[in-house]
């Protein structure tokens, strides 16, 4: 059993009507139930936002937290750092994070990489292609050779972020750009896999195969027991 | 079930009394006897040795394997080319590989790494510590911090591998070297493990931690299913 | 001062009117002139073919090369093992190695990845864009964000080779692929840099970006002199 | 002509009579003597300490800096944060930083790496001994197969930084510890080394082949051109 934490920002599903047609219940909750579908894997499920208390994860969350996925566009600067600091540290003890689209921006994904996390945009609805470049990758099980979203906001390099442990997805765009789209990153225990697609309009978490990705990312993200780290004076 | 076969040279046990009075029945039984002993892994074991047709694996034995683990020390010249492209041409395919001591020199280790994989040793039976340094990596779950083999051929830097993915164990030697003694490797789909310790008259396999870690090798090195990958020319 | 030395196949050249054409004293020369035009790079240039004895390649040569560049296409099974080992060897001693489009099939290239080295491919002369997704790195150094090259042969992924080292370009291609472009490996003391544009019909080596790369290979890829490598029996 | 920033906390060497002893003028100005030894290098060193204003380290200095080397032990938390955010800004635009033995915990190696940089210690004044294990990288030029440090702090894993790009030197402990003792990493466009050696009551600066090694790393970490980077909207 996996204890999987969604945490979304949560405000532009009330605060614009595009949006709220799209995800009524909020993308946490599409997301959510794309994880939901596959009656393999044993999901404990639990959902957090930006306005509850603490943003939905104080301390005795967090600990029974395995992996966590965050979600957030327009209010990063609204996450106290204390829970960023909290979230950074939970990584670095074993707990997965996966960071979903425009989340690269997002605090706890800066603190844990390190970089700007910068890159590229464009809103023009065209089309995306996804690459597998590392067919061997448990987050590639059973996912397609290569797979196309119709319509979505573009993200190009240069992608701000350290050199990948592992790079397992590859974006081709219609208007000319690429994209380190799937990225793995180990920071202490913890595993940490970024992941472009998803948007706040276009409906790209019903997607059969970023579906798969994402309940694959989960079970690679999860806690392995690993061997004790202790720190400080040897005697 | 992971279906593993045990490569074993099997020349030493049967020339030298001093290593057959250590391995009976051969290394390949007593490091079967390491990874049968955790009831919580299903295993099908099955050994192989050098002077048996086709060194023993044969294509539909490999075919069927999951992953192979292979030890040889003084005739890894009379291992046929065409078996150890086999081989190399199984893991690409992504059947994993555990590469334990002396076989650093083995032709598919040496095939797969492109170097001469040398380095530097001494047999004076000096003390081994090895650390885990990458204590989130499943290969170190319930690995002491550190542990001390009392008696080992040592075997120091530098060993002229490509620069693993992952680095998980360093042992440092009584005599004052250090070597990078558990090493993680992608090749292909196919998962590699070079794993240091070892030896013909050293009863290495009969450690408790030692194998500990060719449990948690055999459990990281089992194939996924992956995406596809389908090579050559395209519409 | 650097001994740059030019390894090419050249039979298209002289068995295909099409391919003479474009490259009248074979792409070794266009390459040569490519990495000639730039008067602050202090290079001494040889070519090599493969139907000199020894493809050009003999012990001496080999020993006094600095970076070998490799182009090869239909004959890549003609060159002889005793060379490709030397060739290996070299590299692993510090000579560096800049492999060319089709190459990715070469014998030395093989030898030094471990894998197959296959691909995807499609002879369609369509657009092919290339992005740096490295721009720190000294191959990068003074290459547009990203440049086209309005006719190309297609290669896609999946790119059967060991994770780079460093990935310094990504390729966009028209229609609809992407391709891990500009690989940087290490083997040994020596340095890799496979690099995928480059054709036998379109004037690839005359773009201005291409020979940017082309000569900031050529620097990054010089020894360095380095550490003491010293394998063997230890007292 | 590489311009070199050497800052110090400073502290140590005025409040303590035995580290004053041994650094009379400052661990910086140590420092800048091991690196002004080497005639071939064409230095511009400039040093600046805690407590001066802004650090000694406005953004104009910054900006003109090429490589930043840093040491620091007990005043880590004085530092300010928004000295640390322009450090940290300058290392993705480019310049590099050297990060010495104490300075694992600084302010601004622990914000580029993510992780807690925490390990263990013993103050024991016992033999340390560096083996080079990348002989082919350029940090390792023309320095020895392994060196001693006769007397010195130790510092032993976990590490708990990122996997390094490039491990170049692993530390051996006459106490039974081993350390990743030269670790390389690139974020942004800037390199980073983290380095071991060196203690505030030890003379370790004046080894030989220590100050080797800090040339070789400033002529490393110096920045390249590169490509551009734009972020943000694209047409």
């Amino acid at each position: 059993m996996v204890a999987l934490t969604i945490w979304n920002e949560y405000r532009h599903e009330r605060e614009h009507d595009a949006v709220g047609e799209v995800y009524p219940d909020g993308i946490h909750a599409t997301i959510a139930g794309a994880l939901e579908s596959d009656p393999e894997r044993d999901l404990e499920i639990r959902t957090a936002t930006l306005d509850e208390p603490d943003h939905g994860l104080p301390p005795d969350v967090l600990e029974k937290t395995d992996v966590l996925c965050w979600w957030g566009h327009e209010a990063h600067d609204e996450v106290a750092d204390e829970v960023v600091a909290r979230v950074q540290e939970r990584v670095l003890e074993g707990m997965g994070l996966i960071v979903l689209h425009s989340a690269h921006f997002s605090k706890p994904f800066k603190r844990l990489m390190g970089t700007s996390c910068d890159l590229q945009y464009r809103e023009d609805g065209g089309r995306e292609r996804l690459w597998v470049v590392d067919p061997g990758h448990p987050i590639a099980d059973g996912v397609a050779e290569s797979f196309d979203l119709p319509r979505t906001e573009m993200y190009g390099e240069p992608f701000d972020v350290p050199e990948p442990d592992r790079l397992v997805f590859v974006s081709w765009f219609e208007g000319g750009e690429v994209f380190r789209s799937g990225c793995c990153y180990r920071r202490g225990k913890g595993r940490i896999f970024y992941f472009r697609p998803g948007h706040e309009t276009y409906p790209i978490y019903e997607d059969e195969n970023v579906g798969r990705v994402l309940r694959n990312a989960v079970d690679w993200a999860s806690p392995t027991e690993g061997s004790p780290r202790t720190f400080g004076k040897r005697d």
